[in-house]
């Protein structure tokens, strides 16, 4: 039996986009003697549809979409993820299912059991979880098949009171299929190739694990999927962040003609590189624009989305627009037009004093004299915002955020000011794994500026400010706020570790202060376990620790 | 036995507030006779504690808190609502549970069964669902504790496939108990008056029921709790929007003293105002905050949003600041001014056109001569945006947004401009759900003026610019809207009921469109049982009928 593993790019909602992609790798696989061809966890509709499911249209062009595929099934079989309505009166009205299709006909649905709901995931949201088991018979074979977090159960924390796998391993399966929609995170891959080796290890089956790639808004999927002997031992792996379909033989319950090969990790600062090229790519694609705006301010973080920007869109994508102030240091328009010209992206400078004089001038009568403060600095940071956004009404371009992570932890930025933009590029990178990204990026020749790299960090709204007046040390905050975002350590175990416990109080504080600025926020491209977004979800107007 | 309800109203994570105002209760209903006083699901940390609840540190201070508080039980008992960990390895690590505390010891745990995970509550992101059931005795007599869902389970199609009820009748209780944070929408009180009233029919017991009062950033607790007799018939009501104690005697089987009363629904537009002014005002109160700013255009809805403010804050508290610009019309001002006028409250007119006329000629070269459009008129609202948070960053006043519910759908409103605030009132408010507002604030005397009810509505960012040049009159836009938003009809079904095809298809498009900026909107005060904001989560770059 030859079964085709095929690894492709959804998207969400786009029904006539993924109908004739599926039906067309269908043919392909066909050609080239699969018997089986496998697809992704809610393939028909991408991943996740969120509250699109709650609209009963949405679910008949999925039993829309699937009909067509099956009739498209002739000569050759296939799994394919599908929401499908649950026939019981009690529980959530629909399961999310695997279709397996054998000539034109749906032959046996499978309804995944464990419904993550947590981080990113909401589907319990939607959907009632299996409590029926049975394996699926093709070719005189018993196929287990499973949906993504069905096999994730094992570990020494389970998250789910039951497994899937425990209940079909029982009819004597030949071989494991896993569809799933399982999202990137740069630790994510080490995690989910021992997640799975460990259920082959543990049933003594080989798998077959099918991963959607690309991204959707914030999720960046990274494909890679692959296959594993009844041994736990990988044998071949598909691309990351690109599309792909593979053949495997599978006889005499033996993935034929593989030896196992080495996992090898990428390193963190490439699969980043790779998720934010996908993301920004596929925001664009599937938003159907094409061209994008962003502030560039000669600092390191603007460089590096103007440099991600320019590799995914094409440099004659992108335009970069230098807004001066009366505070911008000399080298900041020079730091800037060394990057424009590294990249060729088009540019325009346009100094801010006018607008930011306008609004002082302005505002006279009811400030009175009081001291420049805040408002002063936060008025030119929202000078900038219009600017760029009117090149982005008058021209259709797509304003990309600049901020980075720490600064999105801590609220050192300014609300319809640097925070505007459509999506967010670095807001969930850390400034040190930024000034790691330049130097990849630079890894074969200077794009980023040296100077931006060099140089102090700084806002740049009054005279001589520089991050480091208000925060402490990025090496130190960045570690800090890892503790506290990612692994959601505790003030007292964060201060155990060592750091300063008046620090550890000041950060978490402003972490948790800074909730009603990240609530509105540009959806921000994860690619950490624990992204700022859909994925952390905190009250505003609590009290705990602010 | 006597029973003290304990309505109040809590602020998430204040665990020092909320246990001081729990333990003075206590002794409250203690003085006045009560055996057993009854606070709401998860009184400890409020309602709802969000990811807070994946910090072992927070959930520590629940459990501090259930100590003192149960120290304080001393001839008294009491139900607290709390979360508290799962003492298996399997399933999630929390209960959400009621203790019941007597002589200063948990002596019985309840944990809910029937874990809410939909529109805005997550509760299965957290929570394992009970599968034990048992009643607690006290005082001889046998409760059926339930937490708030576990009673919901009770209609045509239900989301559970168990009803805890089910379970616990076997044990013959004499009195259900339920404690709840069920959250206020204008249509809410009907289905929950309806839904327990059945419990108690259908399971011939007396019910007291306990809900929380107040609001936590947008979700408003509008109180009214109830007391039904065994044949489902409603004796008393506690006040709502309010907080309230009182005390009832139970006794061979019965609530002592109390004849049926006729429940009498408040009209839905009286709901809407007490819950804008208890949400405005807890968010106030609960951020540490006392002074609004909003910018008054001399339009309805700003104008409903000041007097709203100036109700819940105190006219002093409020700032309105009017920013006419090159196309407002000369009544813009004088309404403006007419409301202030009969609010009593602070004000400032800056105009905006030095700023307008600063950034057009910045991007002079940039647009080279293009003609004036959606850019130029951005411009203008994220100039006005500026100035009113200039206001708030000077003088720490927050941000009203003025923004409707018919807007926000159709995306009728400028990001980084008039969709600015830190929280927005009307938002979950249709534009004919505001004019009823209108009237009713002008019940007794005319506050809102009546030129800004009666004239058409404009956003004034062009000559003679009329919302309904680009939008549907609001009458039929808002009939379309709910169909689409609360009902989530299918455009075919909508179609069905009479509205134009192609005006359904138009409506549809732009609300889908949308998501982008509603992302990136303040929380909205909920008032309807569809809002905009968590509840309802949909993909950006979808491809649904967008």
């Amino acid at each position: 039996m030859k079964i085709a593993l095929a690894q492709l790019n959804y998207h969400i909602g786009n029904f006539e986009s993924n109908t004739r992609k599926i039906i067309h790798t269908i043919q392909k696989a066909k050609e080239q003697g699969a018997d089986l061809v496998v697809f992704a966890e809610l393939a028909v509709c991408g991943y996740p549809p969120r509250d699109f499911l709650e609209f009963t249209e949405f679910i008949e062009l999925c039993e829309g979409s699937v009909k067509q595929i099956a009739e498209a099934c002739k000569g050759i079989a296939c799994i394919v993820g599908t929401p499908t309505r649950n026939p019981r009166i009690e529980g959530k009205d629909l399961f999310n299912s695997a279709c397996f299709i054998e000539e034109g006909k749906i032959t046996a649905i499978v309804n995944k059991a464990l419904l993550p709901t947590y981080d990113v995931f909401d589907e319990y949201r939607y959907f009632e979880p299996s409590r029926e088991f049975s394996c699926i018979e093709f070719q005189g074979k018993k196929i287990a098949l499973t949906i993504c977090e069905d096999l994730w159960n094992i570990n020494d924390n389970p998250l789910y009171i039951a497994s899937p796998m425990d209940q079909l391993i029982k009819e004597g399966p030949d071989l494991m299929i896993n569809i799933a929609a399982s999202p990137f995170a740069y630790n994510h891959d080490d995690n989910r190739v021992k997640v799975l080796s460990d259920n082959s290890l543990k049933y003594k089956l080989p798998l077959l694990y099918v991963n959607q790639v690309g991204a959707q808004t914030e999720i960046v999927f990274d494909g890679g999927s692959f296959v594993f002997n009844d041994e736990g031992r990988m044998l071949d792996q598909l691309k990351y962040f690109e599309e792909d379909l593979r053949i495997y033989e599978f006889s005499e319950e033996k993935i034929l003609d593989l030896e196992p090969v080495e996992y090898t990790p990428m390193p963190d600062i490439d699969q980043i590189h790779h998720g934010l090229i996908l993301g920004i790519k596929d925001y664009f694609v599937k938003s159907g624009f094409s061209k994008a705006v962003l502030g560039l301010s000669g600092g390191i973080d603007s460089a590096i989305v103007c440099a991600l920007a320019a590799e995914a869109l094409g440099a004659e994508n992108v335009m970069a627009v230098l807004m001066p102030s009366r505070f911008s240091t000399d080298h900041s328009v020079k730091d800037a037009m060394d990057l424009v010209n590294n990249l060729g992206c088009k540019h325009h400078v346009i100094a801010i004093k006018e607008a930011a004089d306008a609004f002082e001038h302005m505002l006279e009568p009811a400030f009175k004299g009081l001291p420049f403060n805040i408002a002063e600095e936060n008025i030119q940071a929202r000078c900038r915002a219009i600017v760029v956004m009117a090149f982005s009404n008058k021209f259709g371009y797509i304003l990309l955020n600049t901020s980075n992570k720490s600064e999105c932890a801590v609220g050192y930025g300014t609300l319809y000011g640097d925070m505007a933009g459509a999506i967010a590029v670095l807001g969930d990178v850390y400034k040190t794994q930024v000034y790691q990204l330049a130097n990849y990026i630079n890894r074969e020749r200077e794009i980023i500026p040296q100077n931006s790299i060099v140089k102090p960090p700084s806002a740049e709204l009054r005279p001589g400010q520089k991050d480091s007046d208000s925060l402490p040390d990025y090496d130190i905050l960045d570690r800090l706020l890892y503790q506290y975002i990612e692994l959601k350590k505790s003030s007292r175990d964060i201060i155990a570790q060592g750091f300063d416990e008046e620090l550890v109080r000041k950060v978490i504080k402003m972490v948790n202060k800074a909730e009603f600025k990240r609530y509105q926020t540009p959806p921000i491209l994860r690619v950490s376990p624990k992204a700022f977004g859909m994925g952390r979800r905190m009250p505003i107007v609590g009290k705990y620790l602010s």
